[in-house]
């Protein structure tokens, strides 16, 4: 388990097929808004990984459901959300539920 | 939510690094792994995306918590395991729960 994280939390997945858009544009959107998840309460960690053909997944971690819902709703993000829908995806799916068990290889001293 | 989908379902989280290993060889087990556990008692379905750099999430879903345990003990699986840790993965994180709500834009075609 990482250090300060809860035995149980919460997750996001956001599974993404990105549109052929502007990527500058989209890479500025999408660093304010980790940079925002960060400053959120209940945050906890995120991993976010996308393919040259532009399909993406990116986990967000959460202490509780209560922080995911205020998240959805900040009103910076929600404004990304409305970009997200009309310019930066042409597809998502966002995926809740509850991390319960975790194991690791090889991250000891990370 | 996806035809043919329970309400709330499985999946295990597969965050890792690849190390600089034989690419092709990398392929053709991570090829199996994908064609034998889609016939697995309980998959549901996987999601994996991969950078050039080497990180990957990779996401399976299934029906119950058992499958993922008869998955996990398969032989041919742990054969697979052992190789990941010796040669494939310089590190992992694995990470079990449980999906309980889901969301879409633009799927309904697909």
């Amino acid at each position: 388990m990482l250090s300060g994280w809860p035995k149980e939390y919460f997750m996001v997945i956001f599974t993404s097929q990105r549109t052929e858009s502007e990527p500058s544009h989209y890479a500025l959107m999408a660093e304010r808004m980790i940079e925002l998840a960060q400053q959120q309460q209940g945050f906890l960690g995120m991993e976010s990984v996308r393919e040259d053909a532009g399909l993406g997944i990116t986990i967000s971690y959460w202490r509780g459901r209560a922080s995911i819902e205020a998240w959805r709703r900040n009103t910076e993000h929600q404004h990304a959300q409305r970009l997200g829908r009309q310019e930066f995806y042409s597809w998502f799916q966002t995926r809740i539920g509850k991390v319960t068990e975790e194991r690791s290889f090889g991250l000891d001293n990370i």
